[in-house]
């Protein structure tokens, strides 16, 4: 089945101890794009300027991505620079040039009616309830944000939650959103804002999925996927959103929505992270084989398999 | 199989966000022996004051812990006193009084000979490495350390480790031991300055274990245990030492040893660390079931494990 994802598309300059690059394709609509593509049907919406040629959009178009939904406005590209030195789970951010993502408005192209999944990539919340509601027929809505909109407008992220099925964010955004430091306490208090179920990301430490009770199934444990311990980490741009691109392409490509599907697509997250980090930008998602994901699957699942 | 420890027993007092306690029994080999006790039998070398009586020792008896290693010296026992705020992962010390622990000199009762798994707990690198060479017929070593050590006894820890058959320390001393940022590559150091299997411990998101290659079987991929999401930590001293415990005694009840004890031995590990972080000090490891015990690992188990 297909998924919408609504987000940015950026021109990162990134800075890492593996090198430098300038104006490479990024965005967290094109990471999680690349990485559901290798799932499911893809279909994106977002803003870009006149500096986002063919050359750029050719990248999603071989990854049979459908671009219909990317509005071409009048102006420069969102722009993004920073720098990871060696805690390479953190970025320093340089500059952030929003350019015409400043004023982005989600128009849903009439042929993406009808689409299955959707995920509401982090733009203001108030963004991503329109698009929601936009949207009627949707099986599951995936939705992310950050601590910016935590912190400056919870109101309209709580209305935001309402309508989401999923969460899918890392541990210090969960527990500023909750306002609460133990984090299985602080999940409880997230998937009491409305989402039927929580994704809390670790970085390398994997990620885990709290249920709401009855959720997608009978039973109340939460489960945890690993993260393979990567030696190259070229640039860790991106990782997140291929995560997410990685668990919502695989969820779109079952036909059941069952909890054994979610566990199965948090290990799809992690693989699809582990790959977008070993090279910059976006290059390694561009040229994987279905073949390479499965291997790493089995390699992530007997990372944690006791006989 | 038997298994020896030698290390700290202390006098704690814990400040935590769930209460204040004095004067509590501590220590790394209390922790590390109450955890072992329910897997093997498990032998203690230490040295205690004049204020250790009945009471703290009947701690361990009442675990069949055998104590006649625990040396009696003239003055105060090791006190330490520290406290947990939000981030319960990491203790600020507010003293440490190490009283008659600091001419500890390890004897090694005649009963003890042997014992076919040593536990060098937390000590002074030359003391841990006289230990080990006073014992022999020992099947597997294991080691603990911390950053004191690694930064002043550096060339003493290095000769240590060439005698010990597993460290197990957590991912900051991995990295400041190995002088690599990078978890992998600083594992693969520290492998080579002489154990067979390095065991990392993550705190709340678990522990992996990386080979030697051809060490303890084939292949060359690590493993990882989840730790299970607690809601209720009340004291995270000793977590690490129980780990050990669990870890090692698990090890030594079994017959062989293969990479497939010591993946489900870093489950055990996890469990115990669990269980003890429940309550303050070594309450819940005094009055555990073998049952408990078995019913969380699979708790563990599931946590991770794909159908």
């Amino acid at each position: 089945m297909s998924i919408l994802v609504v987000g940015s598309v950026a021109f990162d300059d990134v800075t890492s101890p593996s090198g430098s690059v300038k104006g490479i394709l990024g965005g967290a609509a094109t990471y999680f794009a690349l990485a559901a593509s290798y799932f499911t049907e893809v279909r994106v919406v977002a803003v870009v300027g006149d500096d986002f040629g063919a050359e750029q959009e050719n990248v999603l178009k071989k990854r049979r991505v459908d671009t219909r939904g990317i509005e071409r406005a009048q102006g420069k590209t969102f722009r993004w620079g920073g720098s990871y030195t060696d805690n390479l789970n953190e970025a320093k951010t340089s500059f952030t040039d929003l350019n015409v993502f400043q004023s982005f408005q989600p128009r849903i192209p009439q042929e993406y009616a009808g689409t299955e999944f959707l995920f509401l990539a982090n733009i203001q919340p108030t963004l991503q309830a329109d698009v929601r509601r936009k949207m009627s027929g949707v099986r599951l809505t995936g939705c992310d944000t950050m601590n910016y909109w935590i912190q400056r407008t919870r109101q309209e992220l709580g209305d935001t939650l309402k309508l989401v099925d999923l969460l899918l964010i890392n541990d210090a955004e969960t527990k500023m959103l909750a306002g609460e430091t133990n984090l299985p306490r602080a999940a409880h208090k997230v998937l009491a804002m409305g989402p039927q179920a929580l994704v809390i990301k670790h970085g390398e430490y994997g990620a885990t999925i709290f249920f709401r009770e009855g959720a997608f199934g009978i039973g109340h444990h939460p489960f945890r996927a690993p993260a393979l311990p990567i030696e190259e980490v070229k640039d860790p741009t991106g990782a997140g959103d291929s995560f997410a691109g990685g668990f919502m392409g695989y969820v779109a490509s079952q036909k059941e929505l069952s909890r054994e599907v979610l566990k199965r697509a948090l290990f799809y997250g992690g693989v699809m992270g582990s790959f977008a980090v070993e090279r910059f930008g976006t290059e390694r998602l561009q040229s994987l084989t279905r073949e390479e994901i499965d291997a790493r699957f089995q390699v992530f699942r007997e990372l944690t398999h006791l006989e």
